[in-house]
């Protein structure tokens, strides 16, 4: 098999790392360079590369990644960042993964009003695409920018796109009450995440007002083909990974839970990364995978869904490979189990 | 300060030891007995009682506690045992804060529904006193029988109390999504609470069933003058204590968040361990207190109540101590601060 | 009971809150001060203080603090800072219980070499009482100036006491391998101690360099009336706090098990906040105490002992108000049990 | 490639299902059967196998396991079972690596002293192979059966390995500090291991009488050609992987930390799993790897070696692959990396 020679940009955070080790395992793809302001060994910035991967990281030039023949990148940089650094490589034929938040967002004043940020990319936008591969599938063979999907809304969008794919649930105020695991909030240490701060404690924060409010219902809203409104708030657990979302949604008819698994089970055949369980998942079972684990109840009229995963491998980095695996035609679960 | 002599029955577990450490604080309390089936000494059950509290367990006697000059027992035991023990002390002139369920639902029916038991004692039951002081304080001074309340109904109740009293939101369909750390499953060993099966793990359990529902509904109904209905879904957090509660309920009519929070802390004047807050509460900020932490936010048109409190403390063995202040005429924050 | 009126300065980290916390118990103690750069309500640096103290944070201000009749302060200042500070604080009669390295060290060059900062107060290092009150015990009622000991170092030296004192073991090449809570880090973020980093995980750090190897060896050295020598390796746990210190030394003489805890229990004879115990203590038996447990041992012809604390109590805040009721005169154990 | 056949023995522990998720991404290895004496299906055991492997468990029966062609077993049976279970399997040609310390110790009579049982298989524990591959690589190609090392046991064995085995260090009095995470302790649920005992908690735990002890020594005498002597503590640490060993040794001459690491270079050369390094490892490094990072350090006159593993892969089921490996003449690190 010809590997596919692939940058990683932004090697410094979590994502990264998590995507270095998954592509280390893949049996198509070379990391042809890593990027990164701090010019360091990979196994300086993480310990736990030492002996896997013997690359010195490098400063971003698109041109010095062209030479090498790279033929996607993934972009592991913050928001903002990534839409100055992310036209040059589409302008030298260069694909792009991106796992920021820039090219989510179909329309740039949403954008604007949830990031408090202009978008200065507005002509790449246009022709991103939103890389869930479980509902946006047919449009990831060859694409040449995907916005690769948040670590939160693929719980909500995968757990609740049975429902509104089939008009079973009204479709606002929708409530998802999701809990992830401390590695979400990134690797530059906050007092937030100072561990005495967040150890041994439960909080929400951003109470109303989280950015993955409107990645959600513009998700939701293609499924449904009408928009979508929730009431989002997610919540910070004391632990490494992991994200569970508990939702609450108002069926437009009486439904059974046998009848909804049943109807889960149906949406997902031949999905190979989301398993329907009849059972409450725990974000255990998904650590590490790239498995999102869904199960269906109704409870006094409600219909709930419960929805796990590990937010930095579903969450972000995994579903990056399950994207480059659509893109350059390899087995979906290339890499990845 | 003539001392009120108290009995605590069934020291081995957690809510014993912590109400243990609040009775040792108490300038009116003293412990004139524990009971264990584990006849044993308070520090070999407990070890960070050694040096403390030099006291050999003793199995239950009603006569042995009378002749001790017991005044009042607070109860320990699983629900179930409770309403064996419980009936032979008050015969005998003990008053009893009981820990456990076992009188806290009015109606024998419900409490049979719920936890899958006959009630034995419903004489007892008929002048029991449910123990939330903020909500049933005038009943509470010289009572008999007080059931304590449950860890996850207190945030609930406390949270929605000034809601339902002013007819401010819809009564059913109310969504409580509730986290808990593992001290609330009891001091007995199983492979859900293992460490490594629920450490770095978030998952639902009793999902639809779990045995708080009726009381948070017999509560808010009371509050309410009117039947109140909720969905609630308990979590197991990765962390020893605390309870975070999120709820979501719909106005009735447009409210404000600076409205709502003059409300609460109208409602909540004058009540020393509520505390109303206009940023969200973390459980830690409660840890090892009797406070209850409390935050009302208007999110797209739904009003949503953040509680967080201490379990074993403000979810059980402080506001036992509290209940016990009211009982004995103490003033109500006497050894809790 | 007249009430002495105390300052914390350096309000804002977590020996700070601690303090305030235990002050608030003591019945012979009024906190008139709290002193912070960051010039907020104590309950906005410290939401758990809501409710319990209603103060305003000031700058340091030695005159102010003279004005409002503080008798003493607290230092939880940085070391280098606290050394700034004191000494206007003694000038205008206030003691000081300063719970920072810059008075431990007897010999400024021995500062000067650990610290690798120069120290600018000698004048008053000479006459500061090192707070160890269970070794140092009676040179402390009515001491001006008050090094609080560190947090490992009690571990270390109570530990250890009973043997040197009584020559039973070798002086030198003692080895001291220490666990510690994250909160020993302190309050300031870091990557070392963001939650995704040293969560699940352990590793040692400061290897053969950390400052806390010469206090350990002043003290041992006093009660040897000899010098000692260790190796001190701390390491960092995942939790909050609690220090587990394991200790291995070389007996001069053949000696039991039995007569080493016979010996231990006649030396912390009458010393309140030592509890020697057969089985080996878990620090969770000290969390939020101020008990240090240790065990003795003997295997395979080496002396073990296993020494337990809370680092925040014990290890700082708790031995403060020790130190603070010895120098006022209050029985030892007010407040703190 | 041909795939061999396995069987993995006793399959609801924490050492089968990690066995389990290295050999289903082993590309040489096909799980042919997994045995438990519940006969569940093995994503009912472990939900993290859901969709990964669809296998109902089967009760132990050797000739069942011959007729489907097993031609390795892995053994994660509890010790005295072990011996039970091994001999039938032999007898029909089969292989087995065999995760429990039934084999491990050469001598009969010091496995009766320490596991105090007696051991009922001195025929085959004559011709067991330690497994540990980077000391004993040369007797594993084509074994029958092999002892697969304990965890701590490595950290300590190769830790140490280049010092003894350069007669670098006294061979009596090494002080072996160990920590490990709970899963070390096996999935069946104790009160020592629910989580809210453990967590937030230090603690040391068979302080002289663990059973790694003689493995240990059994190991470091061969490589030193003479006795050897440890103290060996372990402690509990509350997370769920990870051993981190913390070693003290006196040096038989001068030496300089740059020669040690250099000599640890040397050792480990063409040793792909053991990871040298000038810094402190962290447990965390190493989670989820078969790697052992290895650091030492000189600390007034003592040689300290820091070690660190993940007691699951490294400490169990991964250096059970790589012993699979060379048993049937696989790359060493075939579906390790």
């Amino acid at each position: 098999m010809q590997k596919v020679k692939v940058a990683v940009l932004g090697g410094s955070g979590y994502t990264a790392v998590e995507l270095i080790k998954l592509l280390l395992r893949h049996p198509g793809a070379e990391i042809a360079a890593v990027t990164s302001r701090q010019a360091e060994h990979v196994a300086d910035l993480h310990p736990s590369l030492l002996g896997r991967l013997d690359l010195q990281c490098e400063p971003f030039d698109p041109d010095a990644l062209k030479a090498k023949g790279v033929q996607v990148a993934f972009g592991c940089l913050p928001h903002g960042t990534s839409m100055e650094s992310i036209p040059p490589l589409l302008d030298r034929g260069i694909r792009v993964i991106d796992l920021s938040a820039d090219y989510r967002l179909r329309d740039a004043t949403v954008y604007q009003e949830w990031y408090k940020e202009t978008h200065h990319d507005a002509e790449n936008l246009a022709h991103a695409v939103y890389g869930l591969p479980e509902v946006y599938g047919d449009t990831l063979a060859g694409a040449r920018l995907i916005a690769n999907p948040g670590c939160y809304p693929q719980t909500a969008i995968l757990g609740l796109a049975p429902l509104v794919a089939n008009k079973l649930i009204e479709l606002s105020g929708i409530v998802i009450d999701s809990k992830s695991g401390v590695s979400g909030a990134g690797r530059t240490p906050k007092l937030t995440t100072h561990f005495p701060e967040c150890n041994e404690s439960v909080s929400a924060y951003s109470v109303g007002t989280h950015r993955h409010t409107p990645e959600i219902e513009q998700a939701l809203g293609d499924i449904a083909g009408a928009a979508v409104s929730v009431i989002f708030t997610p919540h910070l657990m004391p632990m490494d990974r992991g994200i569970f979302s508990t939702i609450y949604a108002t069926p437009t008819k009486p439904v059974s839970e046998a009848e909804l698994t049943a109807l889960y089970r149906g949406y997902f055949a031949g999905k190979p990364f989301v398993r329907v369980r009849t059972a409450p998942p725990a974000t255990k079972d998904t650590t590490g995978t790239n498995f999102l684990d869904v199960c269906v109840k109704v409870v006094r009229g409600k219909v709930l869904v419960l929805a796990a995963e590990d937010n930095l491998i579903r969450g972000a980095s995994g579903v990056a490979v399950q994207n480059f695996n659509r893109v350059f035609g390899f087995p979906e679960t290339t890499g990845l189990l």
